[in-house]
């Protein structure tokens, strides 16, 4: 067996999710690990030469990989210019990872990354015009607009899960007031339960109560209220013909969707609202992205165009 | 004498801008009506000849008009599919005014085309990443990223005066609940200052008793704390590297750009602020845009290059 696959890897704040994908978007292989506080390019390093020999050993050809990471990534340059989550600043990640690897290395933003596989995959396929709201234990966007993904001026678009909406609010992690993340996140949403008194390990038990749960329903109100609002601004700003929302918070199915399309269309007074989507990539969606950039990258990114979407 | 010249007009629900612009950017003449509430198509046909007779009166020929209107706009086809203060729905406007002109139309967005001219000529000249807002009776933004203007997946985008910012808070005449413009606009701030019992005419009367009348001071410190917080979304979401604000409320000048800067600033945790600039062209932006429009609409787009900025 011969033919050519990527390696792609989803480098996250708590896990490196890595995988070989081939030329038709099979999973040949993959593997996540946990994400180390130190020495994380020697880490990330090992995992890719993990997959890349677990490619080997099938008789695959390694023709490029991808890794895309949280935070401000210049993707022209390959710098991450600033990770909280990784502990980065100013890291030239293409550079350090190409000097080890023998062939071309692409670097991406995570959420971005997703927005371009749910895009040619996955809920907004065949859109132009869409955002994907990724919400995890924080909230980010990708934000697409005639068919170009927003990056902005310094690489920072996108940071829809710290837009001040609660005037006088509570303080966010991030030391701003009154961020929409601050209500409606996994974090957000476990803290604010929490803090009315109730116990829960995460947001989904605090979703499998709802209904029985008053605590757990007051919560939840506030993060789809909160969520609602903040895609009305996102709509009055873009004007998006969908809104795909994912991250591990959209795997509440219809107690997310049903209140957040109510609450959005019940914010907009003069003009339709979008359609509101369920992500069908997943937590695949950015390793997926990587995966396509790195196809890309490899002069191969027409490939993608055969891929089976994913429903 | 002779030369080519372009017809611009800014048509507003108050007032219809005209102007005969040259190819050096000079105003060879300008003729400005009050917009009528019926037959407002055969009112700007009649500006436009006015316009062209002052052309031809002076040896100049006409090579392209160009109009720009509020609403949606949809600047390929040359139809505003809707404009409230018009009360516009679907008309083709291209269409009914190029069968009466002897030479190309334009049509375009106002504020979008303020954006233009801001951008070639103006307090955004040389970014590429940047919003200028407009601020007068209402409020709109045009959105610029990596050069491109953000129209919208239906030609909706930047209605900046209307995303919900304040939760629970006062009503907009659009029906909406704590829009932006409720709070922030000449139409706002009167509004609200005479609800606290205070007597003004205008906005500008208003900003005139800053630091001698509480009212006053009390309504325009709620004016710029809510543009500040519309404009940390705005940053948070785009990344813009340049914030230009214009409209009649530019005026207020420092008035204006002092607190807005800080509150900007100051509802940023970790991230800078974009420049806060008040716009160069001022009340002119919008006919300026239409101009450059119509130069491009001749052929002729590369003439701007040459035009004096407007500092």
């Amino acid at each position: 067996m011969t033919g050519s696959v990527v390696l792609a890897v989803d480098l996250g704040g708590s896990a490196m999710k890595g995988a070989v994908i081939g030329e038709n978007g099979e999973v040949i292989a993959s593997e996540t690990r946990a994400t180390p506080r130190l020495q994380l390019i020697d880490a990330l390093v090992e995992l890719l030469e993990a997959l890349r020999r677990a490619a080997g050993d099938r008789g695959y050809r390694v023709v490029a990989a991808g890794v895309v990471t949280p935070g401000i990534v210049d993707e022209d340059t390959g710098v991450v210019l600033y990770a909280s989550n990784l502990h980065w600043r100013d890291v030239p990640l293409r550079g350090l990872l190409a000097e080890r690897m023998p062939f071309p290395v692409a670097i991406g933003h995570d959420v971005r990354a997703a927005g371009l596989a749910e895009q040619l995959l996955g809920a907004a396929r065949g859109s132009d015009d869409f955002v994907l709201v990724t919400i995890g234990t924080g909230v980010a966007a990708a934000l697409i607009t005639a068919g170009h993904t927003i990056t902005g001026a310094a690489g920072a678009a996108g940071e829809f899960g710290h837009i001040p909406v609660v005037p006088g609010g509570e303080v966010c992690a991030c030391g701003q007031i009154g961020c929409l993340e601050v209500y409606a996140s996994a974090a957000g949403v476990t803290r604010r339960y929490a803090a009315l008194g109730g116990a829960a390990r995460s947001s989904r038990e605090i979703v499998s109560r709802l209904g029985s749960d008053p605590l757990a329903d007051a919560v939840w109100a506030d993060a789809t209220r909160v969520l609602a609002q903040g895609l009305a601004i996102m709509t009055l700003l873009l004007d998006p013909a969908v809104v795909v929302l994912g991250g591990g918070f959209s795997q509440a199915g219809s107690a997310l969707l049903t209140p957040v399309t109510a609450g959005l269309a019940a914010g907009l007074a003069w003009r339709e609202a979008p359609e509101v989507r369920l992500s069908h990539l997943g937590g695949n969606a950015g390793r997926t992205g990587a995966a396509i950039l790195a196809f890309r990258a490899a002069g191969r990114g027409a490939v993608v165009d055969g891929w089976p979407p994913a429903d």
